[in-house]
């Protein structure tokens, strides 16, 4: 058991007033205890308590023995809500996970009706938003592996080529590197499908000189992700996208540069955002700067203008602006970054400037 | 745009007295308006009213144009929970649908301290849950290919073969088919492994005369799906098998042979149920009897002891009873059942008598 992860989690519900949380996000109860279950529809939940009498709320159906924990099993046929009324004290307030579906809260607060549930999410996110050692080793090889692939396909893509075959290599070579799988789909976008964000490769569509070829793309190593986006260019690229790479990676820069801990999110983005918006193309840029990564591509916490939180050692976050112009061309630039206890620490290494490939 | 379906939805709002609700479920959505979205960890909802005045919540990065609703567009940097409360009349009560996290939940019973939020899940699941004559014809055929692909599974088995081999036989099949996919990952458990609920189809595990060959399975057609589980017996069956396989064969026809518009759930799980305690096997299974099933494998809705609401005329949903006894063997027997409006129909013709193969 990671005792540690929790003792963390505790403290932030004492700083709360929280005496008990319900933890229902399956990849937070991995954090937490190293159990991993996938329960589709079904109630699992780890209740964490002050006292220190944490309860894991388990189906029959789960493949999970000797937790550490006290174990409350039931079966489908079970009144659940009662089951969960039980374990916790009614009289209380009770912190709720960001997962926690309606099916379980809305009836449990109708059952119980002078229990107070308040926003519980940020105890166990904000612990699982601070690597430890050991998972910034993780994550670092994870960004390894990322910038290898990046290089090599680099040196693979020609003139001709599909959007759908350079992705397969991507995707292969992960599965050489060792890597179980993607964090996502990998994006790989030619010309104008580089402004388009819902753009998934084609297996038909080639190419051709003097289009931009951007790729977004992550493996997921021993349970955590990279990603990382790179923009290239076609045997040549016009003065016109030359500028706006130019852009990009100077917001890039800019982000990056202002990041220790201390700082706000919401200032880290206006980095980018500033710079971009003086450059005139804010129209053209109209998400959030960057999210949080670890154990999911995108978990909670992101680099936006209404992110007042400040940045801490060991925090890992992407940092991604772009410039998208519909039906001509999109630009995005994407690392990984790092707070470290005096700056921070970029994961990943590929040269960001514009480039001639293919 | 489904308006009959929108309809139904509103009346049973009327019913319940709601004139407002959040409908999260990305297939309840796709059920009630054709628009798929797969939204992660973002917000998604179509909010109905009984006004008609219904709004779709939609994130700039969903790729969604011209829903018919209102459509209510937003950004990752803007605070979405005001901008569900400004499409909601916070004053009076907001039916929530099952799925709805609690990452939104919250945060808006927080923001509107007198807003009432309640369960209103069952306005829609309740419709979804009812089939109509193109979803009945849709699912009856994605039974068939399951039933034909169960024929020939069962001569394609042979002493010697893997779990994976067959349950590699029986997902090629269904692309033969035309299927999209399976429905659930394919179980195929030999001997001892058919007692265990979490068993995955191995790729070394060899089958040896006289052992027993649970299959389930089930493939999604045209976006609904099929789930069937048949018993076989490779080469012979011992006494003992031949018994609690009558057994739960038995308890399977007890429990279809009431169904019929007006009956409840627990009524029908009674019939296996208690036939399966009378033989003195209760303890090998203690599972829920049966689940709806229509876009998802699992729908919201079961047959088992808890559930008190009756069948109406279009619902489909298994009856599965089994007995698993740990370390030997086990038996289950699935079909799924539609409610006829005088009776009952199965989905599922493949014999459900212990047969040898192999």
């Amino acid at each position: 058991m990671n005792n540690e992860r929790i003792v963390r989690v505790l403290t932030k519900m004492d700083e709360k007033g929280l005496t008990q949380l319900i933890v229902s996000d399956p990849l937070s109860i991995r954090f937490l205890t190293g159990i991993m279950v996938n329960p589709g529809e079904r109630l699992y939940a780890l209740i964490l308590k002050s006292n220190g009498e944490h309860v894991m709320l388990l189906n029959y159906l789960y493949f999970v023995s000797n937790t550490g924990f006290k174990e409350v099993w039931f079966s489908d046929m079970e009144d659940q809500i009662s089951i969960i009324a039980d374990q916790i004290d009614t009289t209380k307030t009770l912190g709720i996970d960001k997962t926690w579906p309606a099916r379980f809260l809305i009836p449990l607060q109708e059952k119980c009706p002078k229990l107070k549930t308040v926003w519980g999410s940020d105890c166990v996110d904000g612990v699982r938003a601070v690597k430890n050692e050991e998972e910034i080793k993780i994550m670092k090889e994870a960004s390894a592996i990322n910038d290898r692939v990046m290089e090599m396909v680099k040196e693979y893509i020609k003139e001709g080529m599909t959007e759908k075959q350079i992705a397969d290599f991507i995707d292969n070579e992960y599965l050489k590197a060792g890597a179980s799988g993607t964090s996502f789909d990998t994006i790989v976008c030619f010309g104008p499908n580089a402004a388009d964000q819902h753009h998934e490769p084609s297996d038909t569509r080639t190419l051709k000189t003097g289009e931009c070829i951007l790729i977004d793309m992550g493996c997921v190593w021993k349970g955590y992700c990279s990603d990382m986006t790179r923009t290239f260019y076609c045997k040549e690229a016009s003065a016109k996208e030359q500028e706006i790479h130019d852009i990009v990676h100077e917001a890039v820069l800019r982000a990056e540069s202002v990041i220790k801990p201390g700082v706000r999110f919401c200032d880290i983005d206006a980095q980018a955002r500033d710079y971009i918006d003086e450059k005139g193309y804010s129209e053209y840029w109209k998400i959030r700067l960057g999210h949080f990564i670890g154990q999911e591509d995108h978990e909670y916490g992101d680099v936006s203008p209404i992110n007042k939180n400040v940045a801490e050692p060991g925090m890992i976050f992407s940092i991604e602006p772009g410039i998208y112009i519909e039906g001509k061309y999109g630009v995005r630039i994407e690392d990984l970054v790092l707070v470290t206890e005096d700056g921070h620490e970029l994961l990943n290494a590929v040269e960001k400037k514009w480039e001639i490939i293919g």
